[in-house]
């Protein structure tokens, strides 16, 4: 059976990219600031990035700010990367960022929310309520979620990587648990760009599994340390999400296309020094 | 200035309740599967049991799993939460039951959509992402936030009981810092009614901040061993969300005055033999 993660590597592989475009229609990146500006602003974006897009990541808090329309819009954005695909003949993963946790009975409601009716391929979760609160986004095996382990923010510090008796950060604890509950292989971890050594130790800690890591650009993180720091053995493992690096360029196409050869060629560098 | 807090505080001595509604429209107790039916049932509980509510609590998966629709009829449950308040002549805060947790630039989203756009007085949100995280919430001075600290879920042990250097575990940590990130007065912690040891613990670390405890009836926590354990020294310091337990009640006003009265008898109590 397909899992989400074996979608995203067939993607990975069709695109030859790491490329996750996050569709961040922030109000003041908008030619006006309404919904139907919101959604022009990603359709643009979707069309001139598709060819090299491993997967799209719509945040939900700059639809939400919208209210009900910004819901409309968000659920035609969907539409249309899926239009895309289709032409494209390679179908794009859709990751929403929206970064829910909550109890069990209520994290039902958000997994219909994102999985039947926005209809997208993958959710970040918190994992702060415990491996309740993930299990029914995990009981669509053909879905995936991307559970917060270290986020690029500068405040990451304060909880995630407060030491435990073993000396390890939380962030670690984390990683090590989120395998124990990744009996389907639907489980991946988000590990900002912006946190090398943290990277490193996650990798060490999780071996296989695929991360989400933001903070390429505009945060400051690197693309050619954060691949050399985060990357499987076999090349693949991260998504690296870049929103308003390529949003706000002149061409979101070329953009777009030039970090994807970026990656094609930090890859194959990392493929022959480790040989 | 009115803050957050000294408006509930005012609320829950107009009302003498300790009561806060929990709206969660859950698609299996309605009678038709609609954002219309998610209304009439919000609107129903909201209009028999204000006299009796400290606050009301939507929850925003439930209106989420309704696409924009569910998003139109929050808006009109708190309209409507607001209209009741003007007749009451005492207003009703409401929290957003959202658990949100983001970066900055995208918290500040959240927090415009949050409290402008629905116009809420307090949301709920996880500490995971750290103090940068928060502060988009609290830079409305006016308005509240509730951090999770110690959920009432069964898996809430996975990371929030982890045992730090010092023996103590990770939510009492979060308590703790919260009140370092507490500067204006505008947050609080949710901690679950189902641990009652957590309760003492986090009332003993954090002598003033307001909880808002859940588990009460459904999930199986007390109101008079919680209160007894959360209380602050004032009879104050406490909201208890309850949403099966009434809505589920042949009259939800019936259920809602009485557990309000029960609050006052248990609060009397705890007055006299704390003399």
């Amino acid at each position: 059976m397909e899992t989400f993660f074996s979608f995203l590597e067939k993607r990975v592989d069709d695109c030859s990219s790491l490329l996750c475009v996050g569709l961040d229609p922030h109000v003041s990146d908008l030619k006006e600031p309404t919904p139907a500006s919101a959604l022009d602003f990603c359709l643009t974006l979707v069309k001139q990035t598709a060819p090299y897009a491993a997967a799209f990541k719509p945040n939900a808090a700059f639809f939400e700010v919208f209210g009900a329309e910004g819901w409309t819009a968000l659920k035609q954005v969907i539409e249309a990367i899926n239009a895309e695909s289709h032409r494209l003949g390679s179908r794009i993963p859709i990751i929403l960022d929206a970064k829910r946790g909550d109890i069990a009975s209520t994290a039902d409601a958000y997994a219909r929310s994102t999985f039947e009716i926005l209809g997208v391929d993958c959710i970040t979760l918190s994992p702060y309520l415990g491996q309740d609160s993930i299990e029914p986004f995990l009981g669509y095996p053909e879905k995936g979620v991307f559970l917060l382990c270290k986020t690029s923010n500068a405040g990451s510090g304060d909880l995630q990587d407060i030491k435990l008796p073993d000396g390890k950060p939380l962030y670690e604890h984390v990683a090590r648990i989120a395998q124990t509950w990744n009996i389907q292989n639907n489980i991946g971890l988000v590990v900002g760009a912006t946190h090398l050594d943290a990277l490193k130790n996650v990798r060490a800690t999780a071996p296989e599994l695929w991360f989400l890591s933001p903070g390429v650009g505009a945060q400051g993180g690197e693309l050619e340390l954060a691949l050399k720091s985060g990357l499987r053995r076999d090349g693949k493992g991260m998504l690296i999400p870049i929103s308003r690096g390529i949003s706000r360029a002149e061409s979101p196409a070329k953009a777009a296309a030039e970090i994807r050869d970026q990656m094609v060629s930090i890859r194959h560098e990392i493929g022959r020094l480790r040989g």
